[in-house]
């Protein structure tokens, strides 16, 4: 193997599949990089975590062809700390990676390319396409709600299922839920219910930070995989069942607030400051049109705030999280929040209006 | 007590007291920051960890003169959260302080300021001025030295004291050992040799990154005082004996090698790369005008660079510790580092030349 290329080029794309790598692998070749040079002057890396794994491609000059596998990790450091602008040359020898820029000359144990595992997509029967703007709206309204809670593993990723003739993405840790719904997308029709797991849904959305235009999905009952550009991401699905999330969206909430997201959550966060770092519950009292937010802590004192509202049911006093619901309002971008109340035990449901897409449902504390 | 004041001048002020504050305290007190508003139109803000305080004046609008003490850090949070703009007023009564800004209101517990401990300064007979940028500069070329090992405390400091006519500023862990050599200040004649502790290093820099002119400096043989503008910084010293540190400065060292210390640093960085965690040796060999940097390592392979240099010494090669060399090369800021080199054994000196205020010594490794 014998290829050129820029630094540049090399380090963006080492950037993307170098974190699919985990820093501690207990076999060695996962720890690697794959290096493939093409005759057609493509130069091919990818990585692998067995569940996950990306492929990207770039231009290269190809003096020959071949490939191998070196450290990801350790290979990524040496090609940033290259000079801006430097030609980078790769010679797989003698069981050795070559790599010459500039003054520097380095060369690196390798490990044989037969050994690199590649996950076996099998069919992936379910095509469609979505715009990369699309994707990553789906994934910013939900994956702060995916649980981390190793017990309850189906609720560790995104939930993507075709209903009511909409796609819908929905994650939830039983404390929150998030749903974002879709126009279905043409190919979608069939396709299984799926759930994708919390480390492809960041490695995706940092892939999509670059792209424009639209992405490929392709599905199976276990695999998926996003086609976006140069790359393509491959991962194994979360084998379990998300549970019916439509029951804990509540219906008959009759009572309507409506406020500012932006000085809601800046309100949630200063009185916030005051609660204990376990429960970080806050206190919402509900009248006609004003809110009063509060927090009473046994060491530090109290907090109160007093915002201006849109209200015209009984008033209310209702206690949630503070973190999970300035997670909720960080996501409402208008310049209203419709919370929909029942009582003080029972979902809240938030959302910017009937015509959002996104929704979300909030179980109070107790306070 | 009750004060009004501007947010962001008592952001800022705030800031700077905060951050002496322990995170975990035994002593409740010792959480907490004094307030003071005074009828001169005042505000006194002052945190302590018993060895080190710091003393901060704001002008403010007095309305009733008194002091009380509130946790540092929630104080701190609640007033970074506040809004760009607002005024704050502050009304201590009933053992609570009320927080008022905006829509905003807390009522912080509070510990009466008869309890807050302050340190007896007693006479400080030395006093002197230094050019703030002559302070930042004894600081910032010395700090990175200081030794981390709690078993040899009179290394966690940097060592000021008067020698040869000069003030002169020194740090060593044992590896490496760097000395700032400056103009005796008048005022210092007869002062005591004094260790300053690590943390009063780092606060006292803090505060020097706003200071313009000149900084105060006050001394016993046992505290140290610097009044910086607004704000005065008083700490204990280490109590006990700096070693000296002059035999380890080589006098004789005739192999001089000379070259540009970014391109040194830079190439260390790269090679080291692949150096093992623990070690993070680099070799150097030296030859005619030339430098080659080098690796080894078992698992990662080899990495080479090399140097164009002026050298007309005999050849040698000599292995040192990456990192410690970095921080060195850092702080030269010429165009040029003179690396004064005996053999692979001994002390090697560094310095921008014979002029410079700053001279470095780093003990090679074997390699």
């Amino acid at each position: 193997m014998k290829a050129t290329i820029e630094r540049a080029t090399l380090l963006k794309s080492l950037g993307h599949v170098q974190s699919v790598v985990e820093r501690r692998n207990t076999i060695p070749i996962l720890s690697n990089v794959l290096i493939e040079a093409k005759d057609d002057g493509s130069l091919r890396l990818m990585a692998t975590d067995l569940d996950l794994q990306v492929d990207e491609s770039v231009p290269a000059q190809v003096g020959q062809a071949g490939a191998i596998t070196v450290s990801a990790h350790t290979f990524f450091d040496i090609v940033r700390k290259l000079p801006e602008g430097s030609q980078v040359e790769l010679t797989a020898a003698d069981g050795k990676m070559q790599v010459i820029a500039g003054r520097s000359r380095f060369n690196l144990s390798t490990l044989p390319r037969d050994d690199f595992p590649v996950i076996a997509e099998g069919e992936l029967p379910t095509r469609f396409e979505l715009p990369a703007q699309t994707l990553r709206q789906i994934i910013d309204k939900t994956r702060f709600a995916i649980s981390s809670e190793e017990t309850r593993y189906y609720l560790m990723g995104i939930f993507l299922h075709v209903a009511d003739e909409k796609l819908k993405a929905a994650a939830t840790d039983g404390h929150r839920l998030a749903r974002v719904t879709v126009d279905k997308p043409e190919g979608a029709d069939g396709m299984p219910d799926v759930i994708i797991p919390k480390k492809c849904v960041g490695e995706l959305r940092k892939l999509l930070e670059e792209v424009e235009g639209t992405v490929e999905v392709s599905l199976s009952p276990t695999k998926v995989r996003f086609g976006l550009g140069n790359a393509v991401l491959t991962s194994k699905l979360i084998d379990g069942t998300f549970p019916d999330y439509n029951r804990v969206i509540p219906t008959g909430n009759d009572k309507l607030l409506k406020l500012d997201p932006k000085s809601f959550m800046e309100g949630v966060d200063r009185v916030a400051t005051i609660a204990s770092e376990k429960t970080r519950a806050v206190k919402i009292h509900v009248d006609r049109d004003k809110v009063t937010l509060s927090v009473t802590s046994p060491e530090s004192g109290t907090a109160t705030e007093e915002l201006p509202a849109d209200y015209g049911a009984d008033g209310i006093e209702i206690g949630f999280n503070a973190r999970y619901l300035m997670d909720i309002l960080h996501e409402i971008e208008g310049e209203t929040v419709e919370v929909h109340l029942a009582d003080a035990a029972a979902p809240t449901l938030l959302r910017e209006n009937d015509k959002s897409s996104a929704l979300y449902v909030l179980m109070p504390m107790r306070v």
